[in-house]
């Protein structure tokens, strides 16, 4: 298997093999494009994320955006994310229709072991899934792995470890569902 | 009620109105001058801000700094905010005398209603009035709709929800008071 | 003692001295420089972080990237940080060799008195180290004095607000051990 194809999969790989490497760095050098673009500019800046992302139709997200490969990242329609989204996209993020994320979202599939020998030289990934009518609030983090079920709404602030079931509000550091819609 | 009424009023709104989209895009192209600008010519820093937000007189945010409309921001003499302050003003933010804020505070008057089916249209928002002498730590969250009495320190982290009486030491997601001053 | 030698002191000390502040300046427009840089250029931005931190060797920070001083920071071997790191180093901040740091990590040696009076015109801090083979998961805040032991793991958001033993895996607000490595 290549190295891309062991990221792609979930198993550890070396994120600094010549493919990866520049498949990052044309990643990175769009999201810098964008970040600098006029942001009056709407089309224009909704151009710039058709080349990186996998977008259905339309898109809106504001300044500043990072990734790191951004063809994995599955973008349903009607998406907007407010400032600074940030996505560590090693494997695959779905992200359903009509999703709203407020400021300061971290959604990271990277993980590395706990073993401080083995974290030396080892970084894997597990997959993300945010389902339709998502709404995120500000400074919440998505961990490796973790699936958000239809119409769910995560508290501010939140730190979400594990799987939450459709139709929950769910908050807290870890996130813990409080009431279902 | 044309659609900024209704949003200054905290009703439901459409905030892809011709008026509000314009005063956004003049927000979002003042906070890119802003963000852009030379980090060391704090006179012309502050001429920016100036021609974005209603400042009493002396006033420093660091860099980058993100708002939706400008004019919802009242701040009070000798502020201070260091980098990466988010305010999303569709409602009312006031802001007293002598505040400092840590770095990635985020402030939002902006809400959805929990219904998935009611959350695709709707939008409104509720104001935040932040007292004087108040230290809010880095990467804290202030929800629509919360006062922060005069003398608060907000702990790093938190995630305030719910009023916060003055000369308290709050802490913590959900924020509570621990202590008075 | 000259204002500096206070503020490296952990004394009370005045942040708009006239050394200070062009210190700061300086460090600022690094950063500036870092930020706007080609992020393919990655040769070119160790170069920049050279002339502002204290770097062993190999470093990778992904942009954004801010600090005060730059000089306070000192940096072991192979060290990497995703994207929004802020550093407020009014204090020393050691980092050991192989560390690894998630996004928008904000760590801070600067403070302030709970006194609303006192706290008008006095800031001060206190140095944090970082161990060897150190992961801190995205979000993270290390708060002023902090040790944190080598091989530790903490976790995602968490709130770092007392010293954590090495080889551990630490989470929550406020940060507490969970397990020994």
């Amino acid at each position: 298997m290549t190295e891309k194809e062991k990221m792609l999969a979930g198993l550890p790989y070396d994120a600094w093999d010549d493919v990866l490497l520049s498949e990052r760095m044309r990643a990175k050098a769009i999201c810098h494009q964008f970040n600098l673009a006029d942001p009056t500019k709407l089309d224009e800046r909704a151009e710039i994320l058709k080349a990186l992302l996998c977008i259905k139709d339309h898109v809106n997200i504001e300044p500043n955006f990072f990734c790191d490969y951004g063809y994995n990242i599955e973008l349903g329609s009607n998406f907007y994310s407010n400032h600074n989204l940030t996505i560590l996209d090693v494997c695959k993020v779905t992200i359903g229709d009509n999703v709203l994320f407020g400021p300061n979202v971290m959604i990271s599939t990277a993980t590395h072991p706990l073993d401080p020998i083995e974290r030396l030289s080892t970084e894997y990934g597990s997959p993300i899934t945010i389902g339709n009518n998502v709404w995120l609030g500000g400074n919440v983090s998505i961990l490796p792995g973790v699936t958000i079920g239809d119409n769910c709404v995560i508290g501010a602030g939140s730190v979400v470890t594990r799987d939450i079931p459709e139709s929950s509000v769910a908050v807290g550091n870890p996130c813990r569902v409080t009431k279902s819609i």
